[in-house]
């Protein structure tokens, strides 16, 4: 067999459109996802039983929790938002990120929006 | 809540010994776990059940299959070795890993050697 080695650094740039998660690969029950961000598209949503895990490959994105102070994740920073809490993200400039989040999960969660997929592509 | 964002930049810096995976975060029955390693201390070994998911932060990995060719991990690149695959690891200078495996996994799969850790350090 070739190696599937994924390579972060060629894998973005074919990402065509912004908010489209891409499925890269899979660790038993979870999916390993990458997508890029820029503006604001994605709606307050909660996944009610999945945590989620982002990953700042490159750029930076703000994170808004409900009822918290709102908070950038810069390049090398990873958070894990819980189940159940509610949240949305932005960024101004084009921001990479990687996801880990159980192979259920919505990536708008509860919300169902003009960029919701409801199963991704895989790459 | 004071969001819990981790840092990899300034975790890998805080983990003492090499071989020694960390549990930074975890992701429903996923563990977020960071490891830096250094010479060859890991023994063959297979994972019969669980995937385990390698990226490398910083530094390069030599990754070992059974019955292939060899082959190494760059910075920003991922691999998934699958569940019953039995592998090994090492690196000449020092490398700084994220893996994302099933929280039931033994790092050192069906081998039990001087670096096996059963229970992993929460940081």
């Amino acid at each position: 067999m070739k190696a599937d080695v994924k390579n972060l650094e060629q894998l973005f740039p074919q990402l065509k459109t912004y908010f489209s998660p891409r499925v890269i690969g899979e660790v038993n029950d979870v999916f390993v996802k990458i997508t890029k961000t820029k503006g604001q598209d994605v709606p307050w949503h909660t996944h009610d039983n999945e945590d989620e895990l982002f990953y700042i490959v490159k750029g930076s994105l703000v994170m808004e929790i409900e009822n918290e102070d709102s908070f950038t994740l810069n390049e090398g920073e990873l958070f894990i938002v819980p189940k159940g809490v509610r949240h949305r993200v932005y960024s101004d400039s084009e921001c990479w990120i990687l996801l880990i989040e159980p192979k259920v999960t919505l990536h708008t969660g509860d919300v169902k929006s003009e960029i919701t997929r409801s199963i991704e592509e895989q790459m």
